[in-house]
């Protein structure tokens, strides 16, 4: 059962024991870096911007920004919490594209939603904020690298910021106008970049990406709607993670993106040590590097 | 049912309809080219490089290099020749890394197969390989590009060449040892470009990556396999194309990588014009260009 695994260095456990001296001067790799992130360098998301969205075969766990695209992120607060997506559907799945969700006839009352949002494509950098550098080119952005936990684009000369469209990018679609988004969200199958700075994206899926992408694709007509509505999947439920009942909530964690050991991970990810690499790249794709989450682990069990 | 749609515009089966002169001299946009492509701009698979792999959800058609790997290739044939497969599973399935198949107790008897491949993580450049540059920076590539429908990179100093980690590459799993790939093989589920020359890519699906992405991924060991057993997913049958009864084949086509439409596709992605994009990029990333594929239209049927 050894043999032919690609990458089991960077899921198993236990980092090789190595002395302390080489630990230090040589470049460490992804188990190594895992196995030094202490219970500090582990965060967990604030529950009033959190998602719980469940659909027939599992649960689906987003985090909104904190930091950007603050419209946005109301509405979305503003319609989970009156329940607006409840029962309806994931209609519009395209694989390797976007899963998106809603109400494919636009016939829900919005409650107290906004009937369009102003763009928040981009913004401002806010005072303050935090964000960690990649360190190497990116196509799609003068700088690349991630606020609070999120992919993101920087482009300092403009003063401007954006959430970027990596895999599990959370955003509300629109039609051709600027200002037309409302309630119909998406999330991405796969990188989709050039949306970046086009749509708004305002938070990203933390748990049960695999459950995203088993949505059923189904046969899409022109606009790319899945046509047989038996092949939608239905949202049975969407709340905020401070309105989950406590024995419904899971207990995780992300890695602080603004620790240490997140900037050990980056260059342990840009150049892939230990035995099974033969080859170091010396460059790391913004949407490669998946932000580590986890189940806290429990006190006197080991992991 | 017109709202919220994003990049309905790149699915829409009628471009708008323009003046021939503004056709020629404006940047396309993505339905602008497909609309362009001609029946020479779409060619069959080689029904002898391709094969046909069943689960119980569905069909999964890879298709494999006649340019490159020649030994890899060989060898999958072989394999797939005497039914090696067959009642195999995917074991080894973890979210946004890999799905692996083939025998997880290594038990099975190879046949006439090979117990291990001399690495072909990267090659000489051979004489008169057709390839399609992507035309901007990469970053795991001195140049990236694409041969014959399959993504690549190339190092013309090194006079070196190989297929690219993106979606849905196929390609054999190894032990540490450089020579060890046999028979386990993986199917991308989203980029890992930092793979590249350090495993031997050799094809890739062109049909059924949604059956991929909906395999079961289960809960996994500490090397990534489905502790479970039975959250593995049966390989039902692998055959190739030529071995395929003619009523079970689908009439597939690819879009001609090495035609002038392609290269019109290429600068269509590189900046996404019309209504719906307010920025342009002007980047594209190798594994964002999806390769068209299609099933042949029936002669009289419009599409």
């Amino acid at each position: 059962m050894k043999r032919f695994f690609i990458g089991a260095a960077a899921l198993a456990m236990t980092a090789p024991a190595i002395a302390q001296e080489a630990e230090e001067a040589a470049p460490k790799t992804v188990a190594e870096v895992m196995e030094m992130a202490g219970d500090a360098d582990w965060i967990a998301p604030n529950p009033d911007s959190t998602i719980y969205m469940r659909v027939p075969h599992g649960l689906i766990v987003i985090v909104l920004s904190d930091d950007l695209a603050p419209g946005h992120v109301e509405q979305v607060k503003t319609l989970v919490r009156e329940g607006y997506y409840d029962g309806l559907n994931f209609y519009r799945v395209i694989d390797g594209f976007v899963a998106q969700g809603g109400d494919a006839a636009e016939e829900k009352d919005k409650g107290s939603a906004a009937a369009s949002l102003v763009a928040e494509y981009e913004e401002p950098i806010p005072d303050g904020l935090a964000f960690t550098p990649l360190g190497n080119f990116d196509g799609y952005a003068p700088e690349a690298g991630f606020i609070n936990g999120m992919p993101a684009g920087i482009d300092r000369e403009r003063d401007s910021v954006w959430l970027a469209h990596c895999t599990g990018a959370f955003a509300f679609g629109r039609n051709n106008e600027r200002d037309s988004a409302s309630t119909e969200f998406y999330i991405t199958l796969q990188p989709q970049r050039y949306l970046d700075r086009n749509l708004t994206v305002f938070g990203r899926v933390i748990w049960g990406m695999d459950v995203v992408q088993a949505i059923k694709r189904g046969r899409p007509n022109n606009g790319g709607v899945i046509e047989n509505e038996e092949d939608w999947t239905p949202i049975l439920s969407a709340r905020l993670a401070s309105d989950v009942p406590e024995e419904e909530l899971l207990d995780l964690q992300m890695m602080d993106t603004n620790s240490d050991v997140f900037l050990e991970l980056i260059e342990a990810r840009r150049n892939r040590m230990g035995e099974f690499f033969y080859v170091q790249h010396d460059y790391l794709d913004l949407c490669q590097l998946q932000l580590p989450v986890r189940l806290k682990p429990v006190e006197g069990e080991s992991e």
